[in-house]
């Protein structure tokens, strides 16, 4: 695949562009860019393609795209799939830098057709030709009306230019979103709908974003990922540009996945490891496309929180218990005003609640300055990173809307930094008064404590450095072998890592067993060594609190009773090690996922994981800060700091052993299916891995 | 308190309405309703009371409401708060039947103004007269124009009649949801701001809505509650007449808490303990004003499912996996359609997803009998109990809507009681068009499938029997004395609910230790007997696995080893019990609530509660199928199914238990402070308690 970022602009901001299987009639497919174009006035040339047609839509037709002799940035094929591979050849034979394709009936339905896009993606990496789609709907960039879709959209309406860069993998949902950004008055740097993404896909799109000085926002639609390791540079690009990345990814469900395997013709991955990786390159994942937009539309206009203080001023009570409970909901802070600000408050209007939040009652829509002062108490004295304001349905009020005409401006005139939220009803002028001088306006209260928190956690991500940043890279690692491991073989190439393994012995015999015992401190564990037992305890093959004197004897009765169990299965032995000192039982575990290759998951030991599912994920490698970041994800993560009494768990060392565990397993990728590390016990001081497995790849 | 239903005719229709405090000013909170009433053409005679003015806004004006002389049905005062209550008494002597005083400044400020308030509910009670606040918004009821109140909503648009009965403790929380009831299209009942409550509560509005004819639905936002009894009386109505109780409560956050606290005058209560309630007694429990007034607008004019299983009809793939996520979360679900749908969908579009979701892809608002097909194979063979289908923005487009026409009319016509959701971006105008064929119209998908989950479970709630159906009541029980209790008297007291118990000896010298232990099979648990000992393990107060051969030195053991600890420690002996069963820890515990009494807590023990605050509630007493329903909550509830191989426990004597506990705590809630049972050990079959405390009151 081509190195990232690629050089979009001929899909992005073509200056010329030929319709392939163009149309006299305005409202068929190949009809339809073409009188969009001409009505909001693209200023460059236009080449309708057309077999017979001399004319089309009032243009100069020809009959082939070789024979138009102009220099053609971007070629919209809208013909029947069967001879798209065929036309997006003579693209290239032309030197067309793009081709964006409507057409339908490639992948999606197999087969042949399967083959026609195999042959137009081998065409774009062979020629440099930018290929979207086919099964596309198309790009469309406001600024100059480079319009390559069919989107009926025009229809009831133009965006308007700006600085957000949309991209979706599905058309129908790229449509969708494109009106949603219309109606919130969200202005669109450039649009892309990538369909079967033949050659141009999500992580191209996303890095264009990253590296274009005009666009400020990515908001990404996703089904699935052929390609992670662009899909995870992409999104570093996005981090280092300090852009937002706001992506809605679906099939989170059985159900939806199962939709989405039929629907989309790439590997979904599981939507845990998606999960994970959103979290680990700082991506904002929202759940809705409500949300993705509210929270695009946001982070587009309005510095970031420097922090997770919230201040609430209202005209009502409720609504400030409201708030309250959302902030706290969310994670966010509600400081108490310090005393000064309290008795401005209280100087004002002695009933105000005045602590955080600050009450100015209903009173305040008749008596106005009371708002003011609210509001200046918090932003002079409150010390807060943002503030949401409650104004119930004051901007249906002609009457309140007046009284308040010059405070909000003054307001902002004098705190030009601050982030300010406003709940209230309104109308649309109404509304627009109030953004225009830098206020977000979102009309449900909890929507605007959710956007505020979703800020300021896109703030907290594009802060982070990278999880690779540091990271220590292993010297040479021993090859793991094909076939089964046993206990102590896994475990020698794990401590390669740096995985720390109490003292372990291999007795082959019951004299080797005593000598072992006798070299360890204290009563050992005996356990079977066979790299084709799973569970040991079951059938006799672990015995605990073993002493020196009867270890030999332990051998033996470890030997007999797996042997009788499993007479057919090779032993190697017994595994001699000191009992386990007391700690919490962790699980670490590695799983190659087909889409994202070596994942680690981290859990809880007992009915954390296995009951309650309570694990947490990140791609392979990753670095100690992410590692902590990771750890506390866990609802359990109580249990490690010391809970109900005990001591705190070395938290420095769980998670260096979860990056070091996360750079080998990245570096042998290939050699292994998965790795369990079950129990890692995390100590006060250290921690200590008492088993471990790998399955070799194969 | 007066009982439950109230009759609210006289504040919810009051055909003669008199205005004591009466302005010519047309904006002063005297002004007001005498404008809005006049405007909208209220049909009864508005009497202003005015001390000099004989004429305000062209009415004739009293100076006493006792010199009017004909029936008032409502007495509005307007007047300051210190004269207020000489005007009620006034009132109840003239024969009015309800006051409604906007004046604030009571209880809300405390001292004496707390005492005027007191005279006014003394009133109430005193002369039956109905009063609403103080410090309240009012009434408004559009049918009739009887408009109590002095919000400004009037001066920018009127609400409409219809059967949503709204009310509000916050009289700024109700101005906000009457203007959304109202832009949503919403028909009102009767609105109802409640203020400080010195006699008219939320109770009497939820019963009055149970009881109206005219009210379908309640919405209901609440800070706190005063009554309690009668909050649960009033819900119970609305269940048994068959009408969806939305409530939004706020506090649940400590910030929230603290701020509820100082904005109200009542007491607020536990959260959680709220939550338990809505949860008993069948409320919906909104988390935001959106959402409150979403749910009710859906439930006002849609059937309720009668199952959980959703179809799912789009003309985007990709929405229809975001519809199946949704459905997941929300626990609805998804089921595929039979053979001969599938077919169906396919014949009419070889590429559609058939299975449910059915994705008649965006080729659909093409050719719009696709539609129609899709959505008939779904209804008429999918056996779903609600449909959401995905248009897209298709609400924006004259031609796709002039192509529809025909079919969604054609569809509620053959499927008259389907459920339908249509989630879509439209103008106002199209919006209607569909709503006016029976469709929900939610623009967002997301919101869509949340609404109609919220339906299912309003359905649920509303099919339920009452939670105390079926109670055993406990016969003569012991009373629980004064002072400490210790283990042995406790689970003495307990017995008497039913709660199992081992067989429980108490020794007072060694001998008697010896000899129960002989009596006991198996080895024995001794434990140290005192009402004033916590933690008799730290203090060697417990021995297990004792032989009855060791038992009597076990008990000098004890003995010796509390005594050194707690010389000063009365001890009642040692208890002698069999060692425990393995099952499943759990834990049983009622804490007296200061605002709802006896609340049941029941949790899993070890992580599950300390770390987790895995915990549910209930409001004691309830049956054994409410206490099922609490067991379900529970995350941990895989422990209980037998997770890791164990056995299942015995969920019926689980349920039984805690139904027993909880209507011994209803039973003696005037006894005792609180009663732990932890841990009650749930096995395979029944289950044993083995520890008891009761801290008696006091």
């Amino acid at each position: 695949m081509s190195k990232l970022p690629r050089d979009l602009t001929a899909l992005v901001d073509p200056k010329s562009i030929a319709v392939i299987g163009a149309s006299n009639e305005p409202y068929k497919f190949g009809g339809r860019p073409i009188r969009y174009m001409r009505e909001a006035k693209f200023a460059g040339p236009i080449y309708p393609i057309h077999p017979r047609d001399k004319e089309i839509q009032g243009l100069k037709a020809y009959a082939d795209i070789r024979d138009v002799g102009q220099p053609i940035d971007m070629a919209i094929i809208t013909i029947p799939a069967p001879g798209v591979a065929d036309v997006v050849d003579a693209c290239a034979e032309a030197g067309v830098k793009s081709c964006v394709i409507f057409s339908s009936g490639f992948s999606e339905v197999g087969g042949e057709a399967h083959e026609w896009q195999e042959r137009i993606s081998a065409t774009a990496a062979r020629s440099g030709l930018l290929v979207l789609g086919p099964n596309c709907l198309g790009t469309l960039t406001p600024k100059g009306w480079a319009i390559g879709t069919f989107s009926t959209i025009f229809d009831h309406g133009w965006p308007v230019p700006g600085n957000l860069t949309i991209m979706t993998q599905s058309g129908a949902v790229g449509g969708h979103v494109l009106v949603a950004a219309r109606e919130r008055g969200l202005g669109i740097r450039t649009w892309v709908a990538t369909g079967n993404e033949s050659d141009v896909d999500v992580a191209d799109c996303i890095a264009f974003g990253a590296t274009d000085p005009e666009t400020k926002v990515i908001a990404a639609y996703m089904e699935g990922c052929k390609h992670p390791e662009r899909l995870i540079a992409a999104l570093k690009m996005a981090r280092d540009a300090g852009k937002p990345v706001i992506c809605m990814k679906v099939g989170s469900s059985e159900v939806g996945a199962a939709a989405a395997a039929t629907h989309t013709a790439s590997l979904a991955g599981a939507d845990a490891v998606f999960d994970a990786v959103f979290r680990q390159y700082g991506v904002y994942r929202a759940h809705s496309l409500d949300e993705m937009m509210n929270v695009a539309g946001a982070a587009l206009v309005s510095p970031l929180p420097k922090g997770r203080r919230l201040g609430i001023v209202t005209v009502s009570g409720g609504a400030g218990v409201m708030a309250a409970d959302a902030a706290a909901n969310l994670g966010l802070e509600v400081p108490e005003l310090p005393a000064v600000a309290q008795k401005a408050v209280k100087d004002a209007l002695p009933y105000a609640a005045a602590r955080n939040p600050v009450d100015v009652t209903a009173t305040a829509t008749n008596e106005f300055h009371l708002l003011q002062q609210g509001l200046e108490a918090m932003l002079s004295h409150g010390n807060v990173d943002m503030t949401v304001i409650f104004l119930s349905t004051v901007g249906f009020s002609p009457r309140i809307m007046e009284g308040l005409s010059e405070i909000f401006p003054a307001i902002r005139k004098k705190y030009p930094d601050a982030i300010m939220a406003v709940s209230m009803m309104c109308t649309p002028e109404n509304r627009r008064k109030f953004e225009d001088n830098g206020y977000l306006v979102i009309e449900d209260l909890n929507d605007a404590v959710e956007i505020l928190a979703a800020l300021t956690q896109i703030r907290e991500s594009l802060e982070r450095p990278d999880s690779s940043d540091g990271l220590e890279l292993p010297g040479v690692l021993s090859h793991i072998p094909a076939g089964s491991l046993n206990e102590a073989e896994a475990a020698g190439l794990l401590a390669e890592s740096g995985l720390q393994f109490p003292a372990i012995h291999v007795a082959t015999n019951a004299s080797e067993a005593e000598a072992a015992a006798r070299r360890i401190d204290g009563p050992v564990a005996m356990k079977v060594l066979s790299g084709a037992i799973q569970h040991k305890s079951d059938i006799g093959g672990v015995r605990l609190n073993v002493t020196a004197d009867m270890a030999a004897e332990a051998y033996a009765g470890i030997m007999n009773s797996v042997g009788n169990h499993e007479p057919n299965t090779p032993l190697d032995g017994v595994l001699v090690a000191p009992m386990a000192p007391k700690g919490v039982e962790t699980i670490i575990g590695v799983q190659n996922d087909p889409v994202f290759g070596p994942v680690v998951m981290f859990g809880l030991g007992g009915v954390f994981v296995e009951v309650l599912k309570d694990v947490t994920f990140r791609v392979a490698p990753f670095n100690e800060a992410e590692a902590h970041r990771m750890i506390r994800e866990l609802k359990g993560l109580p249990l490690l700091q010391g809970a109900r009494g005990a001591e705190p768990v070395d938290l420095d060392d769980l998670a260096r052993t979860l990056s070091k565990v996360s750079v080998y397993a990245a570096a042998q990728g290939d050699q292994f299916t998965s790795i369990d590390i079950n129990p890692y016990v995390a100590l006060p001081k250290g921690g200590v891995a008492l088993d471990a497995v790998i399955v070799p790849k194969g």
